[in-house]
């Protein structure tokens, strides 16, 4: 019985970043089977990184001993703004696509119904039926990654608002002298508290004649900037004056934010997440929520959860499930 | 046949402020019959205020040859946090209240259903059906008068999150090193562009020693922080440079405030109304879109309506009419 319906009705979940492709297979009641994890090479464009994503899905399928024929539906969340009506990607200046037809082409070569919404959408929709398993209607997802995005839970159902682009928090200023962002603005939250401006801080600092250890974990010519999150918090670990300023100072920020956004949305539960927070969580999590305490109007946060994700990195994958089961049914 | 209609259902609208009450009387259909004003009187305490609201609604029904016995329903925003469901004001600073059981009072002294809600709130309902005739789903509504407030309708409906209080725009950080706000917290968005901002600015402007007309404005004795928004137009419109300066910059902040709000949620509409607009509209919204258009993110703002409220500062009135007509059907 229980073969039968597997049979029937398995379900893809693919979280296509910027650096890597993850697809994780699911039971029909979205238990996590099996993943894998693939290189994106946006460089080499979007064919191939089409070609890179079945392969993916295929490899995941072939290690948890399924076929394509024996899964319903796949749901992929992609860096940008989409059009979840057409399957398009309508702008992601990280994979460098514009109006790419990623359901189509996606489609076209696994036989499978593709059902594409935006990366943070999608992690808030897992997190928020996976996680906290529906049990409160308004959510607000934070994730903190190379760049910054939202995910916002409305009444019990994703937002994306009137052009399908709601939760893009990573652009809301936050201090309109601040530094400059890739976007064009001064003082985005995204230019003051993702890696990238984290790691920008850092190698202006050092440039600057300050110490720090991270310049140990460097290879040969490399640049701090070319760091992981984890060796931020390595050197977090090991005491590092500078990585510790700077940390708290985009945990600071980042309280700001969720007070701005608690402020205007008025969540019951914000949940943090992305490659910064994940490496990161108990370094930067108390000073976020005293920062937002401090910062959010009276009676704003009362009741109010502020939490770091525990579904890390795979916020992403289950999430692409949960849209994937959703949109077949629907 | 339309006598015994009014007999029955007439609305009365209130928009209570820190400075003043507006009491509006609507026909079933929320046409506007009479309004009559009183003013506030905030500091002589909540019961005389509740006395003054009931004495301006008398007044404007009896203008209108009406009595309370005709009258379904009244509806009411009040500028703080408020509880809809216990009819009461959380927090109200402007008026100085906690925890004020205003429903219940005033049904009191009326005989008449009340329904209370946030006055942004409020005037965002009444621009959403009165104005704009229900035709979009997702709207935002800001206004800036003393301080400065928003109202969101999401998916057809007034929005107000877990605590209530969603719509907090007003206290929005968008330069974190900017100017000290009444909060506690620096560069929120009503200490930069709100009327009292834009005043403490030219306070400040002339004490360093700058020169403006609006000097020749003043009585004996008076701050150029006592003048109203009218002032402000009649300064301009005679050419003079420091105001000239100091609404430009007001209204480039709010025009980042706008991009911020569309970037995080995407509305349909973004309409701009209170004391501040309503005097400075011609002045003040070339700017204000502007400066949007060059914040929000690519495909954020496409299609996407910016404009001033066309009700002025008969909104509330008329949202707070529209409150009372949809709560007495519910």
């Amino acid at each position: 019985m229980m073969a039968a319906t597997l049979n029937q009705e398995i379900i893809v979940g693919v979280d296509l970043g910027g650096t890597k492709i993850l697809a994780g297979i699911f039971t029909p009641q979205l238990h996590f089977l099996q993943s894998s994890k693939l290189s994106t090479k946006s460089e080499r464009g979007f064919d191939t990184v089409v070609q890179r994503i079945a392969r993916c899905v295929l490899d995941a399928l072939d290690e948890a001993d399924l076929t394509p024929k024996q899964v319903s539906a796949l749901g992929i969340g992609a860096p940008g703004a989409v059009n979840p009506n057409k399957g398009e990607v309508i702008f992601a200046p990280n994979l460098g696509w514009e109006n790419a037809p990623l359901q189509k082409e996606l489609e076209k070569i696994l036989g499978i119904p593709v059902f594409v919404e935006n990366d943070c959408n999608v992690s808030a929709l897992g997190i928020y039926e996976v996680e906290l398993k529906r049990k409160h209607q308004n959510i607000l997802g934070i994730f903190l990654g190379t760049g910054i995005g939202g995910g916002l839970i409305i009444d019990g159902k994703l937002f994306s608002g009137f052009n399908r682009t709601a939760g893009e928090i990573g652009h809301m200023v936050i201090d309109a002298t601040g530094p400059r962002c890739g976007c064009g603005s001064s003082g985005c939250f995204e230019a003051l508290a993702s890696r990238t401006a984290i790691f920008r801080e850092l190698a202006l600092r050092v440039q600057e004649g300050e110490k720090t250890l991270l310049t140990e974990f460097l290879q040969p010519g490399e640049l701090i900037t070319h760091l992981k999150s984890g060796d931020l918090r390595k050197a977090l670990r090991r005491g590092d004056k500078l990585t510790e300023r700077v940390i708290k100072k985009a945990a600071e920020y980042t309280g700001i934010a969720v007070a701005n956004l608690a402020n205007i949305l008025g969540p019951e539960v914000v949940v943090l997440g992305g490659g910064v927070i994940n490496a990161l969580e108990s370094e930067m999590m108390s000073t976020i929520v005293e920062t937002a305490q401090e910062y959010a109007m009276p009676g704003v946060l009362k009741g109010v959860q502020i939490i770091a994700s525990s579904l890390g990195d795979q916020a992403g994958i289950n999430g692409a499930a949960v849209l994937g089961h959703q949109r077949t049914k629907a």
